[in-house]
């Protein structure tokens, strides 16, 4: 049967996540249901990332299969037609038969928003995380490098995740300034449950001076989550695209 | 007793404007009730600009009159921790005995923000018209020069405005193209209800194709409201700021 390649954007605000939970909104369900609508089949959808309550995405990526043979651009129409405002079909295209959102994805780039002022706004209090102390962005910058490349992320994975193997090759950790913004954007393969926001916690420590740029290959080393610090929160991530 | 000034910020879509209405959620209504947690004083607050329900502002001014002898920043600082994160208070000032918020008010910038566009996004649809048809910018901008001066507005004021004043001497009218944005900035010492939302509703219809640039004169001079064709929906306009 066709495999269906589906690129999304969403307002997490008003969602538990990505995947699909007994009477409460998430995305996945959301998806199921407006293609239920549209097709009168009941379809399962994949996606690329299970984005966690809050979390927002610009390209999050899913699949489905289906034997109506609709064109891409009658998908997305129609999709969109029974969706809530706040998710958005962008792209849509048969991909190969073994396609798969998750297990086909070579790279994925998240990107974290703070906002770093001395007032809040009242136009990006879903997408950024406000902090009004000021941040020693050079700091945070030395910390990222010490992320970069393959370790065992274990001290920056949720407790109770689903996978013991907390190998990542993280490939880009970078932090972008520009006005009362600071911009994380981190690709790899594969994230581990609450990597991103582990991550960003513990950068901001670092902007806070609470903690070392040099602390990253001790607290690594450690591999006990406790070590790490707190969890930034979720409405400042967005999984920004997926690559295949 | 001392006038203190306030700029402030919001996020208008689950307000019903700025003017108090009984039962209804107003950004005065939770100014005041803001300031008489504050100061357990009833202090009526009074705005430079009433944006319609849903209407936003990056730069709205109030003021309000208090023996209280707070510090600009501590007025900032309590008035804020008592409202929802949907306005801020983003400055205070102690301001001239003779000071009005609307009396006193010499210039005001309206922005209209409009997304042209093949698909919508979740995230500016609070704050930005969508519309999926290519718009013809050049022709909007011809336009909107027939705006510019000073002329009588009657054709574009709500019909059952309050003032039978209808001059307007609109200082500037400029269309900015940027990716898949349009924004339209106006500035006049005084708007009249629906003013903005109304011209752009005429321009965007030039956009379309189905009104002429050269229109305008003759709408003008009809000084009839059924002439100049559909209201803008409040959403995409904000109050950028107010001139003393």
């Amino acid at each position: 049967m066709p495999v269906v390649k589906l690129t999304l954007s969403y307002d997490g605000t008003d969602y538990h996540g990505w995947q699909k939970q007994p009477r409460l909104p998430t995305i996945q369900g959301r998806m199921e249901t407006a293609l239920y609508q549209l097709t009168r089949q009941r379809l399962a959808v994949h996606g690329a990332g299970r984005t966690d309550a809050g979390v927002h995405a610009l390209g999050q990526v899913a699949h489905f299969l289906s034997d109506r043979s609709f064109q891409p651009k009658d998908w997305i129409r129609g999709i969109n037609a029974l969706l809530p405002e706040d998710i958005v079909i962008r792209a849509a295209e048969v991909a190969k038969d073994r396609f798969h959102a998750r297990h086909s994805a070579k790279n994925k780039q998240y990107r974290y928003l703070i906002r770093n002022a001395e007032l809040p706004s009242p136009f990006d209090r879903r997408t950024k995380w406000f902090l009004r102390q000021t941040l020693d962005v050079d700091g945070m910058s030395q910390a990222a490098e010490g992320f970069r490349g393959a370790h065992v992320f274990t001290s920056f994975c949720a407790a109770g995740a689903e996978t013991d193997d907390h190998h990542v090759d993280l490939k880009r950790v970078d932090l972008i300034q520009r006005e009362d913004e600071i911009a994380v954007i981190l690709e790899a393969p594969r994230f581990l449950q609450y990597m991103v926001r582990n991550i960003v916690g513990f950068l901001v420590e670092v902007g806070k001076g609470k903690r070392g740029p040099g602390e990253v290959s001790d607290i690594l080393a450690a591999k006990d989550r406790r070590r790490a610090g707190p969890t930034a929160p979720s409405h400042g991530l967005c999984l920004m695209k997926v690559d295949y």
